[in-house]
């Protein structure tokens, strides 16, 4: 943990981390409702909104489309992941070097760790090279800290993520990325495991408006420093309102209903 | 991807690749009614036709022939590839480098990825070396994107065609080769996902010209690329008629039965 | 083993290393008692008393903490560790390169060896490329020698204390830090084991004032260097007490009894 | 594959490799009628004989006895190769790099793959890794080709013979040396899978002069380019007038009967 | 094998090898009649003796002591090693790399290799890269050979202990240290398997002095170099008379009676 407030992936201490690495780690199912987000231009253009401070995408999408965005938005490179059509224990492969990364014009670098999974050693080495390599390009290090595998059946108690923000910070990433705990509680304990590194909640899958922005809400509200968020924006059909709304609940400090109704 | 429309391996934003690596993939059975194209040079040949854009070959075979085609053919090292002798789960051996491709004139390089093969980390990871070397090297990357494997019995179905060229684009391939998913719509949905990438298909075992020519194209029509083939142009006693056709099919986006008949 | 008498994690010949890595070994439960001690900065606090010759962190926390201690903490920066999340057999990853070490301040290194486990060979491995890079930096190298695995049941009994301080002693460690194996006799043979090398003591759970200060007599007058202690300080309430108790029994051979009352 | 006609290792477009490797291979069992052969220097001596394009030992053996003859001996140095003391699937350790090979002063260097082997995309990489070294310092590739392992259990059958020359071939040697496939056809079409590559037989256990000289002729009939032998020249008393015979048979494409009566 | 005659770790043809690396490859209880003797000063003292060609310790030893015994032993770091608190199939660390052994002053350099366990090949792999790096340094390489592992259960019977020399002939090895086959007819042929490579006696558990004595003379007398001792020599009170009498049977050739007498 370094301190990173200075980052273009950070507005006003916080963050909104637009992800698509779903066509990889879920496969095309996840755009059968918007087949139009199919094309990675649509969401690039999504990440310009001023809510955005980064989008996430692999190599293969940066490479493609980035050049065309590379003043509008900010880059940060997912450096592995691995499809779902793996069946073995929790992996994830490394897809792309720091070096590369920096090439391309990446402005952070993100990377999965599975505590818990049968591979946790050897990834928590890699996790180890490429954050000694982002840190010779000065790019922040955000952990996708998702405890899996064999023995952890429920994935999102408040013990598991207390235990995944600390991993986060022990390791040396900047911001975790968890999933939520279930309550407000949970998550500030959560936080608080993370000593000064910054914590994001992961927006898992689409949901009713409200709801949504209440839970980032509680995550503010419990110290947290924002979101990265994929299916619950480019999955609606306009995402902007719900992007001017996430603005005013991150970095505003307004409520949900309060950020909704403006 | 990187866009790849001023490489040699295409033409007018199209392909035809010649691939003859069946003597490592398959063995000498192959070849069993067409003996004489044991010898490479015959299919380095045909490769002089103005439809192919490239031969894909292993590397022992690019040092022994290439040399006196390198006027006339352009050349895709293949850089991995097994024997069927193996009885694994579904792997590929990294049999040349992207540095000794270059060495030995190559134009492009392809790279065979088995998507939820139990070794699909391994050769991800694998993918992600050549691909950042071919990089320094501007060579484009062609994968071989053939999920495989425990638990994916029928690896020609639309889901899976359609992860695979996702899959090809997320890792930073230029262009996918795949197999056709058996309908002009799957075909669609499958260039769909693939973004600006382009794809091509898999020619497959050798079939009857009008039933070849026109899946090529329902390929092109889809918004595919053309394709990679092997058998159903060297198997054939004169291969030279059936690429007068698909040139037509391919470039100048005739029908198959008005490019057969010329 | 090299002299490291000069070196500043150690004081007239002994050393007390305050560890924490709980928060990656044990997860947050560890600080269930003391949840303000989830902030690293309070534990560096307590590493200014003079009784204490380093901190003992992983990566991550140097990286965010130690920036603000460096004039008044000696830093350890321990290499490997994993969490309890892990099911395999022992095993400890290698979070942080000899050179990253350095690099963020490090006036030593601490490496955990499971001797006896399925993972031994790899791990001594590890240790070898870690050592020879301390050299380098001039760095001395403490080893958890902690012998744990398939067969080795009871983990602190006199034989295996003995082995895990020769091991230690054998590799190439500066100090070796062991359980206590439950005898001021078996002590003092572990220590003759090691040879010139230092022996520490490792702390455990928390304890009772006099029982642990006892403990510590112990070590010393079996010819032990001190100890490594953790949740013996900082899950008390005032640590203060206790670290004056132990500055006088590790430096100025004090029995536990005297250093309490003054 | 490349042009080696002009390696000290062929002569006349042929070879013949005097193999002396069994003491790893097979132990020390393969000497016991011939005792006084444990000792290098009189197989070193025998491949002077005109008829021997190449001795092939391994790393240590050439170390000590090669300065010796360096000036009468064309050196092959076996870079892998396993004692039959191993009881897995088959595999061969790389004993010495192309690097050092070269150093002791190699003319060629040789390696054994055992398509089919579980081992085989590892020790397929492995020959990636020496194959391309050996281009650096321009020294031939023999590979052992030798399908063996699971599910492999008649390794001299014509398909399998077939398959050895062209994995040897797409995988960039420069000769094959392959067991003799049980007909004269079934080598001639061997040699046909291996483009111009050249094949060599390998000579097995020791048989009569006329039956042995008889399959090489064979070998040459069907265009192959030799043999690399062993046990049937030095395990006999006085190998001189076999080698006399071989020459005439090899190089001069006399029958073994001509040969003999010479 | 090279020519070692001129090295300091030989004497007049022979060699013996004062093996002291027990601490770590059996533990404590090696030491438990000669508790003194944990102090590796002691045995390093013992190692002045004229009859010692050189000590043979683990790194950590010799970091520790050879300072004060550099003009008085020569020294020979023991590379690898495991504990025998590993329960696998028979393995050993590299716990020293050949550039840091030479950087603390070895004149020679030890590897163990298990010939027909389940790792042979890749410790043989690991040899082929120290003994290449030995060669750069120009340092002797002397080979444990112990065929051990599945299916070897009497590991010292004559075709074991014939094929452990000449794998570490064919390897390249220097010296080979091997236990004694049982006889003098199948030791001489252990010699005969080796070529012009030195082979050792392994000293094995302590026995009475006749019988010890009587057994090197074996070895030499079956043309042998000598021997590697370790618990025969500084597990006795007085080490010195033995010494002084190996110093004749080893270079003088004298009977163990003679030597004993004197």
């Amino acid at each position: 943990m370094r301190p990173i407030d200075d980052s273009p992936i950070v507005r006003d201490g916080n963050a909104c981390i637009l992800a698509m690495d779903h066509g990889l780690e879920h496969g095309p199912v996840d755009f059968e409702e918007v087949p139009e987000k199919l094309d990675p231009a649509t969401v690039f253009e999504t990440a310009t909104h001023d809510a955005v401070t980064c989008i996430a995408v692999q190599k293969g999408i940066a490479e493609g489309y980035y050049p065309s965005y590379e003043d509008d938005v900010n880059l940060l490179v997912k450096l592995n992941g691995t499809s779902n059509l793996w069946m073995g224990e929790p992996d994830s492969s490394l897809n792309c070097s720091v070096e590369y990364a920096a090439e391309i014009g990446a402005d952070a670098v993100g990377f999965t760790l599975y505590g818990g999974s049968n591979n946790e050693v050897e990834m928590a080495e890699e996790f180890r090279e490429i954050h000694e390599a982002a840190r010779e390009y000065d790019l922040p290090v955000v952990m996708w800290s998702y405890p899996r595998g064999q023995g952890l059946k429920n994935d999102t108690k408040p013990g598991t993520i207390s235990y995944a923000t600390r991993l986060a910070l022990e390791l040396g990433a900047d911001i975790a990325k968890v999933k939520y705990p279930g309550s407000a509680d949970a998550m500030e304990h959560a936080v608080q495991c993370a000593g000064d590194m910054k914590v994001v909640m992961s927006g898992g899958s689409k949901t009713d408006d409200l709801d949504f922005l209440s839970t980032v809400e509680a995550v503010i509200a419990a110290g947290g420093n924002g979101l990265a968020v994929g299916r619950n924006v480019w999955q609606r059909e306009n995402p902007e309102r719900l992007l001017d709304a996430l603005e005013k609940v991150i970095y505003e400090e307004e409520t949900a209903d309060a950020a909704l109704e403006a």
